[in-house]
């Protein structure tokens, strides 16, 4: 029996999980291989035992660098995290003519150019799956069963945090800092959920879709983002009611020319397949042609799901290490790297499409009219319009749905609005997809 | 630029489709896999232009014998369809040395086994993505993305017509003979349906899904169905006021070694994943170890999402070809051909869950006391009942909803209950799955 040797570096949740996966379903994987995987090496600078699982004897040790340069070893699972001892190490494996397997998004989305560009020349697999969307199979989907079509649009829900709390807010009617603390509680929010909340970890993963379906680099600071922590339970109550749910949206549309590409809380039609998305699920709808439309929807996090989905990228360069194939027998970010190709990102001001709008006003005659007229004259006409009479903080909030419009003049509109003396606080907006 | 000629058998629908992806696309398609895919030849019994496509010349005949012994094609597309003319073709293929690549899933369901071995002896692929679930990629996952995972249940919708029917059923609360002639005049059902209304579709279907996540060949024959034809508005009504939806769907749960398989008009929770998947929309639903949930949704027909699936199918067949891979770099169905095993499929006679009845009765006292003791001395306990004065036929209907109880015992006591004078008709039961 053929075995392939692989190293660990990073032996924390996801670590332990794809040791667990690899020890204790060593039989089954071997079965559907035809050979075995072998965990030869497991590097982490904090050492002593952990739960759930038990190294063989002399697997484990603190010096990362004796399994990068182990030459018995032809491929690296790097589970590190950050972007820069992990960088370090996988440019290092890369060079050294290893195979790598990472579930680093940080990474990917702010130096894979060059880190595929190293691997390209190596003639060796940077592998990625369990980056975005953890057990979900899109960057297989996007690099073999989806290679015949031209995305035209995704919308993913790829932040489970988010994703968490939206559900709890929408179902309970709670407040965003109560569910958060909740969150963090249960282990769905990390101690400083920055990241999580604020769009960057949805937007790193975008930037990798958006890589894989129109194929074109992407860094992922030229995507919008907005957060989710402005979003109040009126928001989602008036969202129900108009039939919508709230999600936080990492959008791409476009062609490979010119795309969109922005994370935002968005208001979605409530049969829209993304609505039922709930909890720390995530999901990416996609439509294309020829495809039509497709969902993919799974576990975006945790130790298993994620472990099978690294264990399965370890598998693939495992079966093209048996068979013998050429380097890049499918290629890596699904287009070839000499076809990629530069890709233009609208500016989201230039963005077309309803809105929503939440406007606390001091109840007086004629401040709809004064509203309206300003909305009007910005070419932005109301859809729907809801006033409540109860009080917040001294106001009354108006809840308005816009036809389609431009986001620069919405953005105009909203600053002439927010100077009306009966006009209290900063007007919320948010964009509808439909 | 290397060119790796296809042929393609049957010129029907999904061929033209495929034809104008290799046509029309052509270019994208050249792109993402470095070599030009060339359409060699196209064989069909009917001459004539088919709308939408037009072939270079000298490529159709009316010979598809020309074609599967053509020795400058090695990758052969089957889109007859049928078990007599497609298997002699693409065992012909086979024998020559040709990779096959086909859609036609009654092919596989009733003679997957003796292909794949065949196609095992001689070193080449027999690949089937659009044979289940259309553009969904599904088997693909299966074969790579969830090749850690042990898998221990499958829900899955994959008949689109019926599909079509219930959801039209249960949004417009039609009848079924309504529904279905609707469906034909929109094209979502053929003119004879019987295969998709009665269950068959779906169990070749499940056949090749059991296949792929347990490791064994399973003829369909050996999978329990039962069709959508004896559903009723009445059955609709009362799942949703149950907070049911009514799905036919395909189930197999179990592990390598003993299965349930079974197709049958199904009640889940109207919160569960699958109850939002409407209209012509196929999805498939995993759970195991260590990938917990996974759905995947698409089109599961259609002309150009059938034919998007069927050309990624030849890509990668290209790829390995380019890239020199030794052949079955992975497993055609997903576990190597020696690994397969035999795998026992538990009577459905011994299927252990909660039921829905639906019993006509003559509205007399004592009536419902008579029907909760015979299914008591069948250990069968209610959890729900609900009796409406409305009449129908001369009877009302009573409906139940069963704690967990064993079909056999249930099929007991329905026996027992159809005897009783004051009962109408027969009683129709469904099964529930949570």
């Amino acid at each position: 029996m053929k075995e392939i040797p692989v190293g660990l570096l990073g032996f924390g949740t996801i670590g332990v999980g794809v040791a667990r996966v690899l020890l204790d379903d060593g039989k089954l994987i071997t079965r559907r291989v035809g050979a075995k995987i072998k965990l030869a090496g497991v590097a982490d600078i904090r050492r002593g035992p952990r739960k759930g699982v038990k190294l063989p004897k002399g697997v484990f040790t603190t010096d990362a660098l004796s399994v990068v340069d182990d030459p018995s070893i032809p491929i690296i699972i790097e589970l590190i995290g950050g972007k820069t001892v992990a960088k370090k190490l996988v440019r290092r494996a890369l060079e050294r003519g290893k195979h790598v397997v990472t579930a680093n998004k940080a990474l990917l989305a702010t130096y894979g150019d060059q880190l595929f560009r190293l691997a390209s020349r190596k003639g060796v697999n940077l592998a990625f799956e369990a980056a975005v969307g953890g057990a979900i199979p899109i960057i297989r989907s996007l690099r073999e069963a989806f290679v015949a079509t031209q995305m035209t649009s995704i919308f993913a829900i790829i932040n489970g945090t988010s994703n968490y709390i939206l559900t709890e807010m929408t179902q309970r009617g709670t407040d965003y800092r109560e569910v958060l603390a909740e969150a963090k509680k249960l282990g769905y929010a990390e101690a400083d959920p920055t990241f999580d909340v604020d769009g960057t970890d949805a937007a790193h993963k975008l930037a990798i879709l958006v890589m894989m379906a129109f194929g074109a680099p992407v860094t992922f600071s030229r995507i919008h983002r907005d957060g989710i922590t402005g979003i109040s339970p009126l928001d989602m109550a008036f969202a129900h009611e108009f039939g919508y749910r709230i999600k936080l949206l990492a959008i791409a549309k476009g062609d490979t020319s010119s795309i969109e590409a922005r994370v935002h809380p968005t208001l979605i039609p409530k049969d829209h397949p993304l609505a039922g998305v709930e909890g720390v699920l995530n999901a990416v709808y996609l439509k294309g042609k020829p495809l039509g439309e497709s969902m993919l929807v799974g576990h975006g996090a945790g130790m298993m799901p994620t472990a099978g989905a690294v264990v399965a990228d370890v598998v693939e360069i495992a079966r093209d290490i048996i068979a013998g194939c050429a380097p890049h027998r499918a290629p890596m970010r699904a287009w070839p790297e000499k076809s990629f190709r530069p890709i233009s990102i609208r500016d989201i001001r230039e963005r077309s499409g309803p809105y929503y709008m939440r406007i606390a006003v001091i109840d007086r005659p004629g401040v709809l009219s004064r509203i309206s007229g300003i909305l009007g004259a910005h070419r932005i006409s109301i859809a729907q319009v809801i006033q409540k009479d109860r009080q917040v903080d001294g106001a009354v909030p108006i809840f308005l749905l816009t036809h389609e419009a431009v986001e620069k003049d919405l953005l105009a509109a909203v600053r002439k609005i927010d100077r009306l003396s009966m006009v209290k606080g900063k007007t919320a907006f948010l964009r509808i997809e439909e």
